[in-house]
């Protein structure tokens, strides 16, 4: 089945690496699949982070990859916002990286809360009393909520962490205001963008990520196949009790390059 | 009728002061009331403050009140946890305020987050997402929730801001577990514990504040009188939007010393 692939969308956090330390073989299964002709795209729920700065955080592990391969929830919520909302004001309520993705993309930052028409909401993790408080009046008066993904936890490096769900949930029961897009995985604007990016029809890739809420539930919507790694969140039990299970279940993206390999071999 | 009054409820923001400022008028009323011998509590939805706090406060306004007249919602969510959870560890999340009024009274301060038994939450002026990941992380092992109240939002110095609301709706999202408690106005617990301080029944006590969903509610569950000033929040419209009226409607707390001196003159 490996062999009908022609595209890879490829988690990053607990797929890629885990903090700051890449997994076991990810480099070395990246740079197998570009030698053997395989087009690739990152795919990350992470909004608070700006492509550039997730470029470098890549290089910093010597994986080498252009900007123009990473997509994560903050390209997709500004692209959503320019093609959507052409000329609207964005208030940000995230960490500098998001603010940096939505200026990259032409998308107008209001000065003032209360010029916003949307706040975006992703992970804070420099949050303050003041910047939820001025989130909070953006919306009071009367700017949309917009959220990069809605991921309740995210392994941090002192374990599980509060994810954008906790930034979301303090603006939403303060506000009384529902949040009316939320564009991360599993939600089809990241398979789209994805798609687009690799240029391939959805049953000529496959998704790889340790998410069985994010990454395979988004493969099982869009028609992709979809590849569970167990060196992120997930364990076997776990999976144990998921109904429709993912097409493969590999140890880590490392599992990738033998298997390919040895096709190669058989070939 | 304000003459089969014996003890009077007061309410603080918005009905004695507004932030720093004293209304106009509170402090005579507040002198008269004891120079003809009635009984007076102040009660407010304030959990972020301890009683010392507030007796500074309102000290430094010339209003001299001594700190067993006070009753904060952090006060009473102390005595709630002593009395029926006794040797419980909890966790504050709020401003140190609520952190004082817990230990005055006796609860145990748990040192780690993994330790709690019950996560306290009230208003944080000065939160950081370190703090909220630390009661997040509480929550997750296994701690309760109890709010010292529930305001979505409350006058502050730059306008209405984000209240209490926030910090539970952060926790309760991510966590996707409810708060069992909430201590504050209209529920129950401040109207006993008002009452307890007065030693009256509710029949002979008034409750006066600037708040149709937490004062003037709680009088009504109760069965106090309601005096409703127009020195906070509400006004003349929203009212009149309202089926079931407060028993009196005064432009500030300082009208009840002049409708009361007037009594006694006809007397």
């Amino acid at each position: 089945m490996l062999n009908t692939i022609d595209g890879f969308i490829i988690d990053l956090d607990g797929t890629v690496y885990k903090g700051a330390t890449a997994i076991a073989g990810a480099g070395e299964t990246i740079d197998y699949l570009r030698s053997i002709g395989k087009r690739i795209v990152f795919l990350s729920n992470r909004g608070n982070i700006s492509r550039a700065m997730c470029r470098d955080k890549l290089a910093a592990m010597h994986i080498h990859v252009p900007e123009d391969e990473i997509i994560l929830s903050s390209t997709v919520t500004a692209r959503y916002l320019m093609q959507r909302h052409p000329g609207c004001k964005a208030w940000a309520l995230g960490d500098p990286g998001l603010r940096d993705e939505l200026a990259a993309a032409g998308v107008q930052l209001a000065e003032k809360p209360e010029e916003a028409d949307w706040v975006v909401i992703t992970l804070h993790e420099t949050l303050t009393y003041r910047e939820l408080n001025q989130a909070f009046k953006a919306v009071r008066n009367g700017a949309r909520i917009i959220a990069t993904n809605d991921d309740k936890t995210f392994p941090g490096d002192e374990g599980d962490s509060i994810d954008v769900a906790g930034m979301i949930g303090a603006i939403v029961a303060s506000t009384g205001q529902e949040v009316e897009v939320v564009i991360g995985k599993p939600s089809a604007h990241m398979s789209e963008a994805a798609l687009s990016v690799l240029g391939l029809p959805p049953e000529r890739c496959m998704i790889i990520g340790d998410s069985l809420m994010s990454d395979i539930r988004l493969g099982k919507r869009s028609g992709i196949r979809t590849a569970l790694v167990l060196s992120g969140s997930v364990t076997r039990d776990e999976l144990d009790a998921v109904m429709d299970k993912p097409d493969c279940v590999w140890e880590s993206i490392g599992d990738l390059k033998m298997l390919l390999s040895r096709n190669e071999e058989i070939a």
